[in-house]
C-alpha cells in the first residue's frame, strides 16, 4: 500500500500515522519527494482501511498495491479449484459444466418435465427458483418449500444435482438439507449476514455478481464466504447495469479471464438474465464458452408464454439442446469438453 | 399498458392473449395500425408481469402507463406522509429534519460524546452503526448488539431518538425493541425477505437507495415495505454509482422534486455516503436544502482520523453546526425551518 | 408510435394535437381507456421528435414501436450489407475479416516492421493512427500526414488496405485519397458535423461505437452517414464505460447478435480498446468470433513498451498470430472462416 | 507519480526504465519492499503517459499523484478566473450569472420575442441553438447562419450577449465574429480538433461536461483550450448519463464544489439538459445556486409546445422570472447575488 501525503504537512503528525501503521504490525517505507512524502507499506494489508488512512488531513491519495483478498487469490494457491456438487464438477481445465432449467418452479409437472427436457439435452445440473427475489411485492414470489420439494423429486427422477436461490438465513437449514449447489443472488451480492452464513454451510456455493458490482468486490464477497470456513465458491456473471437498453443488462466477457488470472475459484455465465432475450442466448454463450467460461447456467422453458416469470428470456428445450451442439464443438477447440 | 403486437401474427394467437388479460380483470382496447396491431389494457394493471406479455413471441413491445405501485402512489394518496419518530416529525412542508452522528458506535464514550455534540449543534436525531456491512471479512464489523446498548445510553442521555442500521430479518426484535428508525441500508435495498420483514415492524423504516437502483425500484421496494404493513416509510438518497472517479458515488438531487411528484414519502439526503468527502459535504447538504429535501443524514465524529470506519467523509462538530446555521437560512428562503 | 394523454385533458387541445400530427402525414387512430387516451400513430415517424410530442403538458407518455432509423433498418434491407474495402470483403456469412497494427504510427520504420508481421499472422488490414485523439494536450498527438504517408508506403510493400481515424472535417480531402477504410473514432461518434462529411466521402466507413452510447444511437450515427450518401459502414463495438475499474471498459459482445438483427451493416470488434490489457485480448477474440463477428481489430505492437500510445493493450506479433490460429478454428465452427 | 514493479522482475529492465524516466527530466526515487519495488517519480509529470509505463510487462500499478493538467490547476493559480463575456463578469465570489434562451432559434420573431422575455425577468445572456446536435438525421438541424443573424439582431435590441454552440471547426470564422460566449456541446467534449480551433479564438469558450466523461478529463478538455491561447474557459455540466429512467440524465451538483478546489475556472450549471423536465428544473436550480455555482444557463420557451426541439424541458418566462427570484433569494444566504 502505497500512502502519499503532501510534503508541507507537519512532522509530527506524520510520524504518528506511521507509529499507528508501525502497530499494526507493517513496516513503513519512507521516501521524499518535490511535492510529496510517499510511505510505502510493507506486510499484511488486506486488514487496513484505506478510508481510515485517508482521513487524516494530510494524507493526498492511497493506493493499494495488493490485493485485498487472501483465500481466493491464486497468487497464494496457483492451482484452480474443482468445486464437485454432488458428483459433478465444476471448474479446472477439462470439463465445460451446464446448468438448464426454468427460472422458477411453477409446478411439480412442469419442473419434471422440464428436467427430464434438460437432461436430454445435455444439461448436467437442474436449475429452479422455489424462493424468488421480485421487484414488486404483486409479482409471484415463489412456491416455496414446494418448489424445493419439487426440484428434489426431479432430481430423483433425473440423477441431476439441483440449484436453487437462497434468499434468506432463516432458509439456511432447509438449503442445507435438500440443494446440492446453493445461489446467492445478484441483489443479495452485498448481503453481507447471508455471505456469512453460506460461509457456515457444507454445500458449494454459486455467487452471482451485483447488478453494479465491481470486479473486486465480487470477489471480496467470495472471500467472506470463505473466510467463514466454505472454500467451494462458484463465481457467476449475469451482466451488470448500463444505460443500455436494448437489454436487460451488459453481458462482461472479459470477467473471465480476469477471474482466472486474479483468483483459483471456477466461473460461469448466465446468458439469460445477462441479456433479457431468449434470441440472444446463444450467441453470448458460444461466445462464453470461446472466453473459457467454466459453465453456462441458462433458463429453459418449454412453454415460455405460460412461465410465471421472465419468459420471454428462456430457451425452449429444443434450442437449448441445438446450442449445446455448438457450444461442445467449441469447446473442443480449446481443448474442453462440455 | 400498452402492448404492441406485429401485424403478422396469427389471429387465434392474440386472441388467446386477449383471453387471459380478460381473466385478469382488464378491459382489452383493440386498435389496427398499418403495421402493429395496438392493445390497450385498462384496469389495475400493478400486478401483471410485464416480461409475461414479452414472452408471446407476437408481442413486441409493452409500455407501462400507470405506475406500478399504489400504496406509495401520490395519484391515490394526494397527502404529504409526515412520520413521527418517536416524536419528531419527518416529512410535510415545514420542519426539515437533521440526523447527525458517527459512521459507527466505536465505545460508550465515543457515542456519548458524539451525541452530545450534534444535540448541540441541532441536530434532533442521533444515528450509528451497530451492524456494518463492510466489504472486507477482514474490516471492523460493528459492536453489534453492546453498540445498540451505547445508542440506548446516548438517547436516555440527549433525548434524541436513535438511528440505526438492520441488516438481517434473525435481529428484527433486538431493533423492534430499541430503535427508533429502522435503517436498511443500500446494499439491502432489494434484500426483498429484510423488506418484507420490516412491513411488519411498527418501527418506521428508513430506506436507501441502492448503488445502482432506478427510482422506481427504490419505490417498489417502499411499496414491498408498505404492502406488509408499515405505513411509515422515509426513503434516503446517497448517491449511485457511476463512472467517476473523483467521489464516491454521484449524488442525484432530481430525485427530491421527483420522488415529491410521484409519492407522498419524505424523502432525506445522506451527503456523507454520497460523497465520500467531508469537504463536499456542506456544498451539497446545503443544494439538499435548497431542492426541497425532508432531512439531511450527516456523519460526524470528534476525531475523524481515530473513526473506525468512513472517517473520511465525517464532518467534526463544529463544521457541522456551521453547517446548519446555513442550511437553516436557505430552509427559510424556501419557507420551512431546520 | 403511441402517445398517452391523461383522460382529464381539455378537448380541444387533444384535437390540436391530432391536426398537427395529421398534417405531418400520420394517421392517428383514437381510443379511450378508463384513465387514459391513446393516441396510436400510422405512418413514417421516423421523422416525428418524441420531445416535441411530450412537450404539450397533457401528455403523459410517448413510446416509439418503430425503429427511428430506415436506411441502416434490416426490415428494409434483409440481405447483409458486404463492404468492399479495397478488395477486401466485410460481411456476409463468410469471411471473417482481421485488421491489425499499431495504436499510433511512430515512424516510418515501426510502421513496416509491423505491417510485414501483421500480414504474415493472416490479418487482412493494416491499421494505424496518424491523427491521435488524446485526453492530455500535452500527450503525443501522432504524426499526421506523415504518418498517412508511411502508411501508404506499407500498402504498397504489403498489399494490405489501410485503416486510420480521421478526426476532422478538414481533413476529410486526405482521407478520402489516401485510406482505404475511414475510421471516425468513439469520442467523436456523435460528431455529427464530421459524420455528414463522412457521408459524402467515397470510401467506406468504420464507426466506432461512443463510449456511453446505446446501440440505438449508435444505428442513428450509422443512418447519419448514408442519409448523407454513403452506404458503406462497419459498425465496430470497442466496449462502453461504466464503473469497473480492472479493466479500461467493458466489452459488450450482445450487441453482435442485436446489431445483426436490427441493422444489415457489418459488425466487427476492438479487442484492445475494449480491455486496455493485451494479457485478456485473446480471451474476448475468440469470444467475439464465437459470437458472430464479422472481424476482429486488435492491435500489434513489436516493442510495446517502445509504444508512443497504448502499449499495455498491444499484443506482440507471435501471439497474435497463434491467437489468429484459434480464432479461424471457432470461425469454422460456426461454419466460417477467418 | 508512483510506479510499482514486481519484486521478481530483471534487474536490468528496471534500470532501463529508470533511466528512460530520468532522460524526461525526472528524478528517481527508488524503495524497495518484501514483495514490489516502488519507484517515486519527481519533477513534472504532466507530459508523460501512465500507459507507456504500464506496457512495461514487469510494471505492476502506476499511480499519478500530481494532476495531470497545469493551466486549469487551482495549485499553481489560486486565484479564482473572472471570465468577461461582453461584458458580463461570469465567476468569482460575488454575481451569479444567469443565461436564458430557446433550445434552439426558431425564427427571427421567437428569438426576438424570448429575448425580451429573459431580459425581463433578470438574465444577463442569451441562449440559441443555430446549428443543432440531433441523434436524429431526420431531426430539424438549426437555422445556421440564419440563426447566428437573429441572435445578433436580439442581441442588439436587448444588448444581451449572446452564447450559441459551435459544432465544427470549419464555422469558427462565423462565431469569432458573431458570438460572445462560444459553446462547445457535450458530444464534442473531446473533439479534440475542436478544442484546439478554441483555444486559437479569442471569444470565450463554454465547455459544457461530456455524457459519460469524469471531471479529470473534462478539465483536460478545458487544458486543450488553455494549452493553446485561449484563458477563457467557463466549465458546465448539464446532467451524465447512468442508468437512471425518470430524467434524461443524473445531474452532478457535487462537481461545483470539486471545480473549485482542483480549478480556478468558473463553473455554472444547466438543469434543462440535465433533466430534460421543465417541472424538476426550479427544485435543482435552486439547489444549485446553493452548493455554490457561479451560474445557470436555462431554455426558456413562451410556447413549448411549439418548440422545434426539447420543448419539454423549457420553462416559460413567468415561471423562470419566478424562480430566479427565488434564487436570488438564496444567493443572498451564501454572500451573492444574482
Amino acid at each position: 500500500m502505497i500512502v502519499t501525503v503532501r510534503k508541507n504537512s507537519e512532522k509530527q503528525n506524520v510520524e504518528r500515522l506511521i507509529q499507528q501503521l508501525t502497530l499494526k504490525g507493517l513496516e513503513v517505507n519512507y521516501s521524499e519527494g518535490e511535492h510529496h512524502i510517499v510511505l510505502g507499506l510493507v506486510g499484511d494489508t488486506t486488514g487496513v482501511d484505506i478510508t481510515w488512512i485517508r482521513s487524516f488531513d494530510f494524507v493526498q491519495e492511497v493506493t493499494r498495491v495488493a490485493a485485498p483478498y487472501k483465500k481466493a487469490n491464486r497468487q497464494f494457491h496457483p492451482e484452480d479449484t474443482i468445486v464437485n456438487v454432488a458428483g459433478v464438477k465444476i471448474g479446472g481445465h477439462e470439463k465445460i459444466a451446464v446448468i438448464g432449467g426454468p427460472c422458477a418452479v411453477e409446478s411439480k409437472e412442469q419442473v419434471l418435465r422440464i428436467a427430464h427436457e434438460v437432461k436430454d439435452a445435455g444439461a448436467s445440473l437442474l436449475r429452479g427458483g422455489a424462493y424468488k427475489p421480485r421487484t414488486s411485492p404483486y409479482a409471484f414470489q415463489g412456491l416455496e418449500t414446494k418448489g424445493i420439494e419439487y426440484l428434489c423429486e426431479a432430481r430423483k427422477q433425473t440423477n441431476l444435482p439441483i440449484v436453487s436461490e437462497l434468499m434468506s438465513v432463516d432458509k439456511v437449514e432447509e438449503f442445507e438439507k435438500h440443494v446440492d449447489l446453493v445461489q446467492i443472488g445478484a441483489r443479495n451480492m452485498q448481503n453481507f449476514d447471508l455471505l456469512k452464513a453460506a460461509g457456515k454451510m457444507t454445500k458449494p456455493i454459486l455467487l452471482k455478481r451485483g447488478l453494479s458490482n465491481t470486479i473486486e468486490e465480487w470477489i471480496m464477497s467470495a472471500e467472506y464466504i470463505m473466510a467463514h470456513g466454505n472454500p467451494n465458491v462458484i463465481l457467476c456473471e449475469r451482466g451488470i447495469r448500463t444505460f443500455e437498453k436494448y437489454t436487460r443488462n451488459t453481458l462482461d466477457l472479459s470477467v473471465i479471464a480476469i477471474i482466472k488470472q486474479r483468483t483459483h475459484l471456477p466461473i460461469i455465465i448466465d446468458p439469460s438474465h445477462a441479456t433479457g432475450d431468449w434470441s440472444l442466448v446463444e450467441s453470448v454463450s458460444l461466445a462464453a464458452v470461446a472466453a473459457g467460461a467454466d459453465g453456462l447456467m441458462v433458463e429453459v422453458h418449454d412453454q415460455p408464454e405460460c412461465a410465471l416469470c421472465d419468459g420471454s428470456q428462456s430457451l425452449k428445450p429444443k434450442k437449448f439442446k441445438e446450442m449445446l451442439e455448438k457450444a461442445s464443438q467449441i469447446a473442443k477447440v480449446i481443448g474442453r469438453e462440455l
